[in-house]
C-alpha cells in the first residue's frame, strides 16, 4: 500500500490530482519524474553516482539509496508514471522535527536557458540564496510529548529575511519553537548540532568532500536535516540525527572544477550552526557590525 | 620622486594624461582615489579594517599596510588629488613573476545598482569568474636570467577559458612560460607552490580566516602572487612567495554572515594549485569526467 509521506516539508504533494511521491512503510520513497527532462536529469544522475567508485562509502552515506525507476499508478489518478525508487530517508521516525535548506547562493547554472536563469535569479535575490548562501525550503518542528508540531507556511518561509533564518535554525533544536514571546532556549543545540555524530559534525564532512570533488555540481540540492524528538528529549541522539542530501533535478557535471557555488552555501551554513554552539544563550542579538561608513552603496 | 611601477599587471596605468598609482621607490605605493564614490569606498574600508581589533595579526600581513590618505600631483597632470597612501607589495623584487587573481563567482553585491549589476554579471558569464570562482586579471611571468618575461596582453587575458587559467597557473611557475610547442614544466612548483610559506601554504590560512569572519564582503578584490624568479632559479624562495589581497572599492559590511562568494572561489583556486602540486607532470590532462548523459541542459 502506497501512501503519500507523512514528514514532507518542501516540494510537489502526492493529493488527489496532484503528482507527488508516495511511500511503501518499509523504507522506499517513490519520488515521480518530473516532466521537462527535469526527472530524466535526476535518474540520469542517480544511475551516475550510485555507480561511480570515486565517490567514497562515507560521502554515498549522504545520499539517499537509488533502486532505479519504476512504472508505478501516478497520485493524480493520470495512470502509469515513472518514479525513481528512492530509500525513505524518514524511516522509522515517528515524529521527526526536519528542515530541508536549499544550498547555494545561485541556483541557476552557466547553460540556463534566460528563462530559467531569469526565474532563478528573482528567487534567489528574492529569498536569503544571495545574501547567505542557502535558504530554508520547509521546516517542521516538534515540540516534544503530544503538543504537536510547528510548521510556518510556505508563503512564510518564502519571505523569510536572514535575521528569519538565524531565529528557524535556533527553533529547530529548542524546546519552545512556536513561541513568540520568548527567545529559542536552545535546549537541544548541543545534541542535535553539536556531539560526534551530530549536525555539524556531519557537514564538515559533507565540507571536506566537496573541497575536493569535481564530479558533479549540486544546483537547486537541498541539506535535509530529521532528528525525533523523543530521542533527543530522552537524551538518545547523537547517532540518531539524519543529515542527508535532496533534489537532483539540477546537478551538473563538474568538469573538474570544484562546486564552489555549494560549498561556498554549506559554509555559511556551518557557521550559523557553529555559532548556535558556541552562544545557544544569545538570544537572537544582532551580529557585531563593521564600523563603515558607505553612505551610497550599502 | 614619484613614478609608475614597474611591475602592475592589471588596474588604470599611470600614464601622459592618465590616473594611475604612483611608487616613490622606498616602500610607498600612491593610488589615486577612483571617481563615483569607488576612491571613497576604499578609503572607508582601509580606515575601517586597519584599525579593528577583531582583524589577528598574521592575517592584516596578508593586506597592504595603510598610512593614510595624501594630496598629490595626479599622474594625469590635472592637479592635486587625493591618494591612498599604501605599502609597495613589490618593494626590493627585481624581477618579479606576478599574478593578479580576481576572486569570487560574482563581482556584484545585493544592493548594487540595475546598470553595475548587468555590467559584472556580463562580465562574470564571460569570463570564467561563474565557472571557476576567480578570474585572472594580469600576469606576467619572468624567464629566467636575462630572457625577460611573457605577459599576455589584456584582451588575451579577457578570452580565458577554464583551460586557459589552467595553463596559465602552471606556466606561472615553469621555466618555459611563453613556449607554446612544449607544455608548462612546472619546474618552480614545489618551491612556489609548495612548502610551508609557499601559495597554497598561505592560501589556506587565508581560508580559514574566511571560513570564520563575518565583517567583511570582498566583492571584485584580488589575490596578487608575486615572487622573484631569481630568488626560486637560486632555490632560496619560500620565506619570498608573497600572497596579498587587493583592491577593496567594493569591500561591503559582513552583517555577520561569511563571505561565502570570496571563500567558494578562493577554495577553487585552492584545489587548482593542490593539483599543479600533485601532478606537476600532468601535461594538462583534461578532468575526467563524470558519466552523465545530460542531453538537454549540458
Amino acid at each position: 500500500m502506497l501512501s503519500a509521506p507523512e514528514h514532507q516539508v518542501a516540494g510537489h504533494r502526492a493529493a488527489e490530482g496532484q503528482l507527488g511521491p508516495l511511500v511503501d512503510g518499509a523504507g522506499l520513497f517513490y519520488k515521480p519524474l518530473q516532466g521537462d527532462d527535469r526527472g530524466a536529469h535526476e535518474a540520469a544522475f542517480y544511475s551516475s553516482f550510485s555507480s561511480d567508485p570515486r565517490v567514497p562509502p562515507h560521502v554515498r552515506a549522504f545520499f539517499p539509496g537509488f533502486h532505479g525507476t519504476q512504472l508505478l499508478p501516478a497520485s493524480d489518478g493520470s495512470g502509469p508514471h515513472p518514479h525513481l525508487v528512492l530509500d525513505d530517508l524518514a524511516v522509522g521516525l515517528r515524529r521527526p522535527s526536519l528542515i530541508d535548506l536549499k544550498i547555494g547562493a545561485r541556483t541557476w547554472y552557466p547553460s540556463a536557458s534566460d528563462e530559467y536563469f531569469r526565474k532563478c535569479l528573482k528567487k534567489d535575490r528574492d529569498s536569503t540564496s544571495l545574501a547567505l548562501g542557502f535558504r530554508v525550503s520547509g521546516v517542521r518542528i516538534h515540540q516534544g510529548g503530544d503538543a504537536g508540531f510547528w510548521q510556518p507556511d510556505r508563503d512564510a518561509i518564502r519571505r523569510f529575511t536572514a535575521k528569519d533564518v538565524r531565529r528557524t535554525l535556533r527553533q529547530f533544536v529548542s524546546s519552545n519553537p512556536s513561541s513568540d514571546a520568548d527567545p529559542p532556549d536552545c535546549a537541544f543545540a548541543s545534541t542535535v548540532y553539536g556531539g560526534s555524530n551530530g549536525v555539524l559534525a556531519q557537514l564538515l564532512e559533507l565540507k571536506a568532500w566537496f573541497e575536493d570533488q569535481t564530479l558533479f555540481h549540486f544546483y537547486s540540492a537541498s541539506v535535509l536535516v530529521m532528528y525525533e524528538m523523543e530521542e533527543v528529549e530522552a537524551g538518545r541522539a547523537g547517532g540518531e540525527v539524519r543529515v542527508k542530501l535532496v533534489d537532483f533535478a539540477h546537478v551538473m557535471e563538474g568538469n573538474g572544477i570544484i562546486d564552489h557555488n555549494f560549498l561556498g552555501g554549506l559554509c555559511s551554513l556551518i557557521k550559523f550552526i557553529s555559532e548556535i554552539l558556541t552562544d545557544p544563550d544569545e538570544c537572537l542579538v544582532e551580529p557585531k557590525k563593521a564600523h563603515l561608513s558607505f553612505e551610497n552603496e550599502c
